[in-house]
């Protein structure tokens, strides 16, 4: 009898080996049984006693001190804004290369600003996080580190700010969730183009109803980085820092920067205010374009042009929301092509894009665009009331058009004034969690992924985006 | 013992119940076992004796004899057209709308043509098909029948042209394919948009190496057509007939007419001519956008109003190539949006774009589109030859700005000659099969589906695709 059981379990696996073969293999939905997005990712429980940072209020800090980590490209000319901001300290300033902090320094004297403390240690962050006199860690560094330096700032008591993606993978994204929920800290990714002009008019249109129901929104990063990325020996301010943005093409496929035309979508659907993400599906061309490019730049023979860079030339991604919305989101950093972040609305009421052609069209005349004029008047009756109150200002300093400068006021206001933040920590971990995301989406041909719920069910909380004024 | 035996396989049973649902509740996929397409659908054999049609060539016919089925918009407006053409006959039309069927005799008489022999019945497509002094038949009805009258046309050995989409199912589009196949009759649908004058010199300029090696395209039917769907006891050309638009809309999700995006883009990428699509997801929002209409037009109360419309309002669909290749193809008829095709080429050397600005960008200013005055430069030095040829004649008969006059005369222009057509079966075969794919996907929370090869493994054969000239 003993041999008959073990037969019986031989048996028994070879027809489960043959069960899992034919579930590859043979169609495995039906109308009885239809597919369901792939659960890739667990969704941790949250830690009992932990609650959720809707909306999350802090204590006003007077004026913000804050640190400036990574003094690169992004990092330099966070310096020279914020010496435009009122309310603000710059403490300490801290670069792997002394050349670039000392620009930085040189660029505070210039403004009439006190010098910095100067840090250029690759462990130095967690020094200056764990100094009693900073408020506030503003992180410009390459994307590998801007996880574990929020992490270990929040862990100090700090509040956090950090440049994009914030998070390169899903468990970077629950630790910025996890840290921030423990703590009570801030943690805002740096979006910077929810801010511009465009956006955020349409963003006031969207929440005014003038698109009727929005249904479909879709944004990009559509951006020939080719040069920068091959700028070959730069350590300087004026390309990355060892290459590092080269590495990530390298070993990466997917949507590697996806939040600067996720973010003003996402908040224009009111996504974790009411709404969530709940799958995507994510699609890249092969790689051809950076090949091409070092043949022609480094040789046929250059050690470049035989990297086997996994980055496919064009990634497309479509993310399903809970109330029925879908997105569209590109990425192409290596394709000659015109800028373009999309940013296109598309509503029962009325349809918005911003690039090629930045237009807008609205019932009963949805067939055409509005003319030069009549969308001029709209953007002008339109505008968001935060552009109105520091536009003016924002164009004197510039930065992208000034929406980095708005970016930095509205951070700082809040902090100053105790109020949530324009963008949390949700938003962070939404927006950065396409990356690996469509990355385990295109490496499964397509498959649907199932996007975590980083607010583990405190998503209906409040039903709609704010950006907070006293 | 038989009892053993007995509760083994109840044992086995309870296994593979277990096996089942956990294959469809856990990932699946890993580095070792990387997720599939579906093969939804079956790719039959061919039938012994039976060939490809790849570049089919039948004997010249002199004067083409031809019978217009469907009179409605497109039809009525194909009689016009045609009494511009050289080399063709029209011998019989024909009607459910005897109205229809009296101005198309009326037009022929105007234009000094021969009264054609009118039919009115539901059957008499088949009497026209079975004449034997007729050599084309030119489809032009509601999308139900375009697949069962192609049918029925090529097996009583008449050469098909049929309006699109050429079929609604995978099943018709086999049977189209094998019908062809078959008989060695030509099947070409309708697409008028592969002859518009952008679309035209941007496969040229492909086809000479501008834009490098493609890699990413896209294509859409975005046009709001809500007026025209609820066009209520529309029986004549001004609408559809029996609302039979709306049914289609009532009863499928997806993308229900492809083929317009689809057929210039698929020619620049040489679609069934060295590559094919082989997989797909896609994707729809809920559907708001007609309920909505419905209740401002009819009254919230109305049966309209309270139809259960499945078609999403926006649906966007990813197709992947063999060669590594992505297409993005949208449909949205719903949503207050300016007309759309999008079409869009983007290559390592260069890139194109239709809507919602027609604009070329070009290495080494990848960055920028060409100025005005570069762009009507290059347009007119890669303007198509064919366009070229007819393109005068063809702006003065109109019809889509002309393109549906070059495609009648290319079709009229490739039978008289003996040359294959520029759209082939296969053409018709993939570009409409979009429809019921990306139903199946929509269906299955985006789950990607394999696209049949239409071929045969015959894709391979030619390696790019021709519009034949003497």
């Amino acid at each position: 009898m003993k041999t008959a059981i073990k037969s019986m379990f031989l048996f028994m696996g070879f027809f489960s080996a043959i069960c899992i073969i034919s579930c590859n293999q043979s169609p495995k939905f039906s109308k009885e049984n239809p597919f369901q997005a792939e659960r890739v990712f667990t969704e941790p429980a949250r830690p009992e006693g932990q609650t959720d940072v809707i909306e999350l209020r802090c204590a006003p800090i007077d004026t913000v001190r804050m640190a400036i980590i990574g003094l690169g490209m992004r990092g330099s000319e966070a310096v020279r804004r914020f010496t435009y901001q009122e309310g603000v300290k710059i403490v300490a300033l801290c670069d792997l290369v002394p050349d670039n902090l000392e620009k930085c320094q040189k660029m505070l004297k210039e403004k009439g600003w006190p010098q910095a403390d100067g840090y250029t240690g690759t462990e130095d962050y967690k020094t200056i996080c764990e100094r009693t006199d900073i408020d506030l860690i503003y992180i410009c560094t390459d994307w590998s580190m801007h996880t574990p330096m929020a992490v270990y700032a929040m862990e100090k008591g700090k509040h956090v700010a950090t440049e994009v993606p914030a998070a390169l993978t899903i468990d970077e994204c629950w630790q910025l969730v996890n840290t921030s929920e423990k703590t009570r800290k801030h943690c805002m990714m740096l979006e910077n183009c929810n801010y511009d002009l465009f956006e955020m008019a349409t963003l006031n249109m969207s929440q005014q109803g003038l698109f009727g129901e929005i249904m479909h929104v879709e944004g990009a990063y559509i951006h020939d980085l080719r040069r920068l990325n091959f700028a070959k020996d730069s350590l300087g301010v004026n390309a990355y820092y060892d290459m590092w943005r080269l590495k990530q093409n390298e070993t990466k496929d997917g949507n590697l920067y996806p939040t600067h035309g996720l973010g003003p979508i996402c908040h224009v659907l009111n996504i974790h205010r009411g709404d969530r993400m709940t799958h995507l599906v994510s699609m890249s061309t092969s790689q051809v374009g950076m090949t091409a490019y070092a043949k022609e730049k480094f040789g046929e023979e250059s050690e470049f042009a035989k990297r086997p860079y996994k980055k496919g030339d064009n990634n497309s991604s479509l993310v399903k929301t809970e109330n029925g919305k879908t997105i569209l989101i590109q990425h192409d950093v290596t394709s000659p092509r015109p800028y373009s972040r999309i940013h296109l609305i598309s509503g029962t009421k009325g349809f918005a894009q911003k690039w090629p052609l930045q237009g807008i069209a609205l019932e009963p005349n949805g067939h055409s665009y509005l003319s030069e004029h009549e969308l001029d008047s709209l953007l002008t009756k339109y505008e968001h009331p935060i552009r109105t109150e520091i536009g003016e200002k924002a164009k004197e300093v510039g930065g992208h058009g000034g929406m980095d400068f708005i970016m930095d006021y509205r951070l700082i206001y809040c902090l100053r004034n105790g109020l949530p933040l324009d963008q949390d920590v949700y938003d962070a971990a939404e927006w950065s969690a396409i990356v690996e995301l469509s990355g385990v989406s295109v490496a499964n041909e397509s498959m649907p992924v199932a996007v975590p719920d980083f607010t583990r069910g405190a998503y209906k909380k409040v039903n709609k985006v704010t950006y907070f004024t006293k």
